[in-house]
């Protein structure tokens, strides 16, 4: 125990020396295939030798390292390296550095299953728009469109966009374990080391615009037909709706106003809304909600609105037969076994469809997350390194 | 009557003809001392001098043609010539044309007192972010820093900057009376062609700034301290304020929200207040009201609230001595007798603490104003001229 803790302790020491490679000096921004991703890889690349894997940079820019097993079946442990800007150092980092971390600890112990650890290139979607570039060139699901939008990108770091295709797995794999932070409050204020992701909640995302009379602000308040008071009332409304049902999130993070001056009322009021959760039928229902609420509100203000939908990603569920085991591991390593649905998107959520898939969060103190002062507990480091060696013991055992 | 409605629809024409100078083919635009502004002098003077006026551009760039009288008693009569982006045809315009009509309708008859009608350069504030500053070259009150920054724009006008303390009033002025459209629905809402304006409401403006926690879109919603949220529940509470109290006017126009991503909870939401009144101490309790109210919901939210005032500009009343005959006037002339406060700043607000300053309205139909859709009512501009020649008659009387 003493010794897990100075190994979480390095692996906290290593996500602040991944962090030194970045865009902008003095902040940590690392998007797909920029330039300090190269001294990522190398360090990288030099931690996964010296753990005896075998390591290549696919066509897409991900790092992967393979431990050899007795048999062909692959499990893969894997998350991202590369960050939103002006981010902390350990949000998908974590993950990456966990896996190779658990591979070291065989102490070169051959299993009855390979280990791949990836290190994905791309999840944040900072440099195309689009996320999770790197998990979806593992799974085959690149379009054409995107790869010739990204190929300048892979051929600029001095990769392939030929070879995109060789990405994809290539052996057959009995599952996919990624670690990551919680990105929220949920385990501080359980007072949990970790929790096991029981699935990835499914998301909405639209842009809702109000217009009304941009006026001179000298017009008696009864004349007015103002778009921005419409949105107003209706942000209170989606945050009640979300209050009141269970699970539920609606966030409206962005608006716009024209003409947007101090003494003419609003014309147009532009915002955007992110629904969220783990059963796609409640959160279809709530969309449809704050929609309506969205009318209502309008058409008794003389107002009109108009939405458009950018997103509808289902819900995905993580596999039994990865999260039982992983539950059974959090219980022997002697921590609460807490479930939740992950609000957030993350690369398991890609995998999930092609390999079972599990995720075991750990707490992010002041539920702090994409922010330089996004941190981990070694405590909390030390209780993911437990369970994850406890959940290779069982498929170990499962496989031999 | 007849021959008053033609001269009306010449008003109108006159103002459509001065539309032309522009400084964007298309649009209405013309800002202080552009360009198109000389094309707008020349007109104007031709008009003075046929209607017996002598005319000058003074430094400031006002165009002041003087009507000689039996004495050197002088009214003033006047409005602005520039206009906003992207404007209309009759802010400001119409009454510099009501005034150089009033003494084309007097035929060369001479009062026993001139006449002075004035074109402002300034009002909008478009140029340099400072409104007015055609009026307040004329009482005196531009300030040497102000000076220092449009004397570039003066001297390219082809005039001389030095010369700007002789826009300045030079004669005993009796009166100051000012057509304007109403900018605002009332007299549409009233069935009423003019209105008389009693008062020119104080102003103050606020910039309030929200702050929160800007955090991951899948935050619980009860972690979360979302300053959009805060905010919205703010722009609420302003509206409410404002329906519940006779009078008064407050505005949010613009809001600025930081990250201002989809997926990112508001760290910080920025927005600013406008709030009028006839009465300074209804508008200073109003105004405490609502910043106290924004104190109270950010508190509740745990999130901070900071404001910063950056106007506080008090009530302006006009002359009983130009009111009375100015209602007597509209009486006269067969019209309703509306009397009211005035939501927007003016000309006569800057001139009223030197000169007796009176304004009739001309009603807006639809409310619009500053806006290409901006118009008026041939028979409301008769009204208009009905009264001016009658509030004409009875000063004669009075200084005869």
């Amino acid at each position: 125990m003493e010794r897990l803790l100075s190994v979480a302790h390095e692996v906290i020491g290593r996500c602040h020396a991944l962090a030194e490679f970045t865009e902008e000096p003095g902040h940590i921004t690392r998007t797909f295939l920029s330039p300090p991703m190269r001294g990522v890889h190398a360090q990288v690349r030099q931690w996964m030798e010296a753990a005896g894997m075998s390591v290549r940079v696919d066509a897409a820019g991900n790092i992967r390292g393979v431990y050899a097993g007795q048999t062909s079946a692959r499990l893969l442990i894997g998350s991202h390296l590369d960050t939103v800007p002006h981010a902390g150092a350990f949000d998908g980092i974590l993950g990456v550095i966990l896996g190779i971390t658990l591979v070291e600890s065989l102490g070169g112990r051959r299993l009855p299953f390979q280990i791949e650890v990836i290190g994905f290139s791309e999840e944040e979607g900072v440099k195309f728009g689009v996320p999770f570039i790197g998990s979806r060139a593992v799974i085959g699901d690149l379009d054409p469109a995107l790869i010739e939008r990204i190929s300048p990108a892979i051929a600029d770091f001095g990769l392939d966009p030929a070879q995109l295709a060789e990405a994809r797995l290539d052996s057959d794999a009995l599952g996919y374990l990624e670690f990551h932070i919680e990105q929220g409050p949920v385990l501080e204020n359980l007072d949990c080391a970790v929790a096991v992701v029981e699935a990835i909640a499914g998301q909405s995302r639209f842009e809702i615009a109000f217009r009304g009379d941009a006026n001179h602000a000298a017009t008696p308040m009864l004349s007015r037909r103002d778009a921005l008071a419409a949105a107003a009332e209706w942000i209170s409304a989606v945050e009640r709706e979300a209050l009141a049902a269970e699970g539920l999130l609606a966030t409206v993070g962005s608006i716009e106003v024209e003409p947007g001056a101090a003494n003419v009322i609003a014309g147009v009021a532009r915002a955007s809304l992110d629904v969220r959760h783990g059963d796609d039928a409640i959160r279809a229902a709530a969309a449809g909600r704050l929609l309506g609420c969205a009318q209502t509100i309008a058409a008794r203000r003389g107002v009109t609105v108009a939405s458009k939908r950018h997103l509808d990603r289902p819900a995905v569920r993580m596999d039994a037969a990865l999260v039982s085991p992983l539950e059974r591991a959090v219980a022997r390593a002697g921590h609460p076994v807490h479930r939740m649905t992950s609000g957030a998107g993350h690369d398991a959520m890609i995998l999930a469809p092609i390999v079972p898939a599990a995720m075991l969060f750990v707490r992010s103190p002041g539920g702090v997350s994409h922010h330089p002062a996004e941190t981990v507990l070694p405590e909390d480091v030390t209780a993911a390194l437990q369970a994850g060696m406890s959940f290779l013991e069982e498929l170990e055992a499962r496989h031999a």
